[in-house]
């Protein structure tokens, strides 16, 4: 199992596709330069077009005897520096990046500021108008638990069980910076993102806190808010439990 | 005067050169488009390519009777979003961004991991091994206060002066990201890469903390540690006093 940290400004998002540049695709590329194996990536989940990640993480199979501590130089020298691996682990054979997950945690980051920034253009959502972060801390608390949020999922997915646990939502702010903090034991497709528009629009005072339950209960898309956009949005960490037979410490 | 952000990876520094992309003249373009007159900037200093800024600031002359309030609008719906106009404020006429100067403020940015942060590629200064922070407080303590800092700079400049006043050196760590930030009257060309290259070298043992005391009084830019990179420098401030005449209020 490998742990992936990558800038998502110029690739298509992590899943393979034609005619695109994609994470999953530079890594293959890489397996099979220092493997000379096709190797297949089993991945925590996809991420879209602008999306980053600090802790993505994704397993295979390998034929080759490549110690395990040599992995990630290896892979490294061959990626491009907007991909790291940042570790390298051995897993039971029966591990699973996506099934085997036991909760995600997602960052989404707003710069609120009447002027955008540039350091930041690629890394945060710039919002101009002034944040009511309380009016957004409250919306939020209506979140926390378990809810059938089917509601803030794209359309297009065709995933039947849209029940999920949300454990916490966190506000950090600093200066001009928001950072919002999701974890939970999983998020549907485009989930943090419609919830930070959703959330965005109750900041701005554009809805009233009311709306979120509204929304929740309806289990309508077209009731929640707009997708926030990628370039804010990070897959900070994918949490494992401990294997049973004591062979799995990742965590 | 306006303050400038800016991004510095995709450009050749601030100062205009044939040939190379640079922030001085997408700003002069930005000027020229909304005035239609050709404009020279007057910069607190220059920045190095690759080099950031969050808070450079530059002065000129307008005939064009535009509100100082549209200014940063029309500026920046005129740059590409790796250059943003912070703040424009009319100032007396005999202010000049680099002789009116008090103060500057620097930030350099380590990150400091054994891997690479992708993320941080072009942010901060990616150094491998373990640094020892103690050490590099204790011999940046030396370089506090009035001192002629000639070791310190790049040859080729042709500054006669080479006595600058530090006041502060402050070292900020969250996990594996170190920030040192400089607050002084002024400083020579790369000097603060080269005291961070210098603190590095400290920092992993390569050499004694007693050594700066000993490059400080020997003015040889060849007994001072290398130039650290340009990717984690950051012009952060440029500070102002109170015009006599009251009507300067930037600080």
């Amino acid at each position: 199992m490998i742990e992936i940290e990558y800038d998502g400004t110029n690739y298509s998002g992590w899943q393979k596709q034609p005619n695109a540049r994609t994470v999953e695709e530079e890594v293959m590329n890489a397996l099979k330069y220092i493997t000379k194996e096709d190797i297949k990536l089993y991945a925590s989940g996809r991420t879209d077009a602008g999306v980053h990640a600090k802790g993505q993480v994704a397993n295979f199979f390998l034929n080759s005897k490549i110690p395990t501590n040599k992995i990630v130089p290896a892979l490294n020298s061959n990626l491009r520096e907007d991909i790291t691996i940042l570790k390298a682990v051995e897993v039971p054979m029966d591990f699973h990046a996506r099934y085997s997950a036991k909760s995600k945690k997602y960052l989404y980051k707003i710069y609120n500021s009447s002027v955008r920034s540039s350091l930041q253009k690629n890394y945060s959502y710039h919002v101009s108008k002034k944040l009511d972060l309380t009016k957004m801390k409250l919306a939020s608390e209506k979140l926390i638990g378990t809810h059938d949020f089917k509601a803030f999922m794209s359309n297009g997915s065709s995933i039947q069980n849209t029940v999920r646990t949300i454990y916490t939502i966190n506000f950090d702010k600093s200066h001009n910076n928001i950072c919002v903090s999701f974890h939970g034991n999983g998020f549907l497709y485009n989930m943090v993102r419609i919830i930070v528009g959703t959330l965005v629009q109750i900041g701005t005072g554009k809805r009233p806190v009311e709306d979120i339950e509204q929304i929740l209960l309806s289990k309508d898309r077209t009731r929640a808010g707009y997708r926030a956009p990628a370039q804010g949005l990070f897959l900070e960490k994918v949490h494992y439990s401990l294997d049973t037979r004591g062979t799995m410490y990742y965590n």
